[in-house]
């Protein structure tokens, strides 16, 4: 019976059945055969035990002859009951983003070493994915942000965001300055290389490496890292996730800051341009094994102590 | 007629009234001439506007003939409406500590500078005393952590804290081994200088300085701050406040930790024992004229740059 | 009588005369009206005390009319005793890095706030050349980096930097792979935002947002300051600046990184490129008033607190 | 026939030998039964090989019938060609202080994991050794910090260090108030837990668990190290290891500020009082096998990573 980590996540569809899902999609990263490996023991798994498989069209075109149907990614998530993606982290966010709109399932497997997202490892793939069809997992919420660039109050540009959204130099080695308000309140002017806004999901990515917190993912705040500020006192702050971030680029700015979403530039901002920052409505939907620990993952990516006596 | 900060605070007795309080009580920081002043000029002012003046006997010994009636800090929450504390932010920290209990309505008048907590100026006390006393005010509720320090099972000492919790050698330059857990689940074992547990009040006192987040003072949050940790991928981590932290000494330390709160030692540790963190159930009710920013005070005090252009 | 700061430098020639100074080079930072005013109060207070002036010829074109010999910035090296830069430090940096080749002495006159190499303020002008002029002065050594970028053995490209030679992606928010060598000795290979390699000159610039240490001026040490490594174990490296440095950009590398001098790109890597970074034969010639004191201009810039009590 | 790894290190004796050493003193960690395994193996190899051997008087007291002459720690520096000192980088600290003032030659061995001053491990005893007592060595020399504490002009304690002196509150978390001048000249005046001042030795040890940067170990450079700073500005600052390093403790300090030498505290500090910290004449003599590289130890200890494609 699954569990939901959320207070506030819906409460799944398969109780009282041995089969929550029918319909399993797949993604994989492009460009490695242990994913293609992978992709090739799922299907086998998911066809010897009667379930509809559906390929994404991307992922097809590294499986000849699979003899499954195939559909876009965006088809994926109105089709399938559950998703499953092979790579590492980053594959997970692409699909993501994606499939939050229709509130697909996500499930993600690793290729190699477990990342932060996907959390089964390819030698339990049968075992662990087995468990999950048998309806024995917990699902998690991710929230996503939503970035607008606006010039003369019209939107010009946007993007998603499930780990962060960055405002730096196109050309690097070139400060920016921009005033921050939050919820419509000033909070500084500041020359940097850059501000990064992370989610509880992102603070383990970038945003680590700048120097920001930590946060439990199941945490509905947000981190604004500041990137190499001229300001030495400079910290970064935890605020609401529900707050409105809003960046106003200088006008006497010299750069023409880029604006990623998850490390794709997805807009190029002018001097006296106004990037708006928000939540998403939509959230990702992540499928965990049972006993999934945050605090486990952590320890094995960072290289932390384990129990004294260990 | 007052505004709440907080979502979930609840709406003030005054509307509707324009005399929201009656019987004031006054607290001082021992020590100060700027403070005694500061207490007269308050005292002729409520007694001049017809309020009832109820002076904690410690600050009276400070004020000879000042002929009001006296009480402990104690009854001064029981007594008071509101209460007005004359100092830093140190001396608001132990006044709430005791008055959160009652949870009387607090305000802070500031000596000097402005603080954190209490942000109202000395040059400016009559008039914005008064906006608060005709209900021109709003409330912020601030929470606490509750430190209980088991051996063997059994409490042998305990402390609150609005700023943060400490666990460090009493002797410093000593290293303390310790686990941590969150909610039951094992999250590292360390050996460090300690361990900083602070509240977003916290969060821009002691917590900072090394090297912790900010944290909004609304957000229901608490941040782990390893002090000087052996493992330098050892990083702040953000916890929802309502976790239960317990924090297990290590069976084969060298050093009897010291559990400070608020800067004051409430607990000496024997190796094994543990030391259980939780969030009070009591708030502090903060009052602030109408206007306050948090933002405004943190740019003033970490001197972050103003707007571009000024 | 001059001083010298460096335990090595040579004393000054001036001994014995009142004017150990003929010929002045001028050098003014374009866009900006105080540097014009401050250009025409010191060309007035040259000719009056019959010295000789040469005019750099871009910053001729902001001063029309002004009656003197113009020459290009290298001719400025060969013809003058002394050249002063008016401006901010980036303006002394620029000029500092054709000067050094010809051991010009050079003074700076800062615009507005002081700076760490423009130590005269605007409105201590004549009083401060003043002193110098007459022989009243301390001249600081300050050595430069040279990055010389080779492709398969041949030299491609080439960079002179006074405060920092910076390896980082053209386009931001990609990683850098690659291998350092310190005198032949494998350090680490890295996964970064990039690479700051610091003189104690740039100490106290970029690399100080970076994290990294500030070095006295004075000592010959460079400082390796990783950008956003992915290993969070990753410090800055304090090295002999006698050390030959080499980053051998990786072979599979997606990006194709940026090697800038003092903020300004001077070449572009490919994958398996090899970048080799040392110490300049060449030193820039400081010259500052009698009693210029390093920790003064620290606290300044930095906003440290000034003496107890004060 | 030995290198010697810095410039100014004279070169050995042992030219044209090869037996360089004659008589080896011996001294191993107390408490751990690999240290007295060690022991016994080096003596069985040393007496084999002809050696006279000498046992720390502490040393063979976990050393029942050993059947070697006995001799205090001091005495073994005046009589022994080499020191071989069994434990961790803590026990080669505490003999380098006393063996410093003979001058004695030193090796280490580790009881477990590699350190960074004691790089034979355990697995490789004999053949390392042996290939030390052949005269295939390097010698490098490390330079002492010595800590002297004034009070009214007069010294009242003093200690040395070649990892770091620490100026720290006696009780933890509260804040020393002290001015700081280097070369005689104001830097600073700061509250904060306090300082440590790192030589290159230390900068991989305590200091960089607060935040100072790794130095080479040859550098001639000291590291300041704030701990805790109320200024968030602050930074470690690297100086000349030739310098006067003079710390007052501010005269309303409330707090008895403890002096530490490589953690272990030396004396107790009053309000006004000077603490003057220099450079030693004597240097600690580290002997290491051919090869040994700076760079190899860091990687492993921190865990940093190896060449790309490893």
């Amino acid at each position: 019976m699954p569990n939901t980590s959320l207070p506030t996540s819906a409460p799944l569809t398969g109780q009282g059945s041995s089969r929550p899902f029918k319909t399993i999609g797949l993604i994989g990263r492009l460009g490695s055969e242990k994913v293609v490996d992978s992709l090739q023991r799922l299907i086998s798994y998911l066809v010897e035990h009667d379930y509809s498989v559906l390929i994404e069209d991307r992922t097809a075109t590294v499986l000849p002859q699979h003899g499954q149907p195939e559909a876009s990614r965006r088809m994926l998530g109105e089709l399938c009951d559950l998703v499953i993606v092979i790579g590492g982290d980053g594959s997970l966010l692409g699909a993501a983003r994606t499939l939050c709109r229709s509130g697909t399932l996500m499930l993600g497997v690793n290729r190699g070493r477990l990342g932060f997202l996907t959390d089964i490892s390819p030698d339990e793939l049968e075992s662990r994915v087995g468990e999950v069809l048998a309806g024995e997992f917990e699902i998690e919420q991710r929230f996503l942000l939503e970035a607008v660039l606006y010039r003369n109050g019209v939107a010009v540009g946007n993007g998603d965001a499930l780990n962060e959204v960055v405002v730096h130099p196109g050309k690097a080695v070139r400060m920016i300055e921009f005033e921050l308000f939050i919820d419509g309140q000033f909070v500084y002017s500041q020359r940097s290389d850059g501000l990064i806004i992370a989610t509880p999901t992102g603070s383990t990515a970038y945003a680590l490496s700048g120097g920001g917190p930590i946060m439990h993912p199941k945490l509905d705040v947000v981190t604004l890292v500041p990137m190499f500020p001229h300001t030495l006192s400079s910290r970064p702050i935890v605020i609401d996730a529900a707050s409105e971030i809003r960046i106003h680029i200088g006008e006497t700015n010299q750069t023409y800051p880029h604006i990623s979403c998850d490390g794709q530039t997805r807009a190029v901002a002018k001097p006296d341009d106004v990037l708006v920052i928000k939540r998403k409505a939509e959230r990702v939907q992540l499928v965990h094994p049972i006993g999934h620990n945050f605090y486990d993952v952590l320890r094995s990516k960072l290289g932390w102590s384990h129990r004294l006596g260990d």
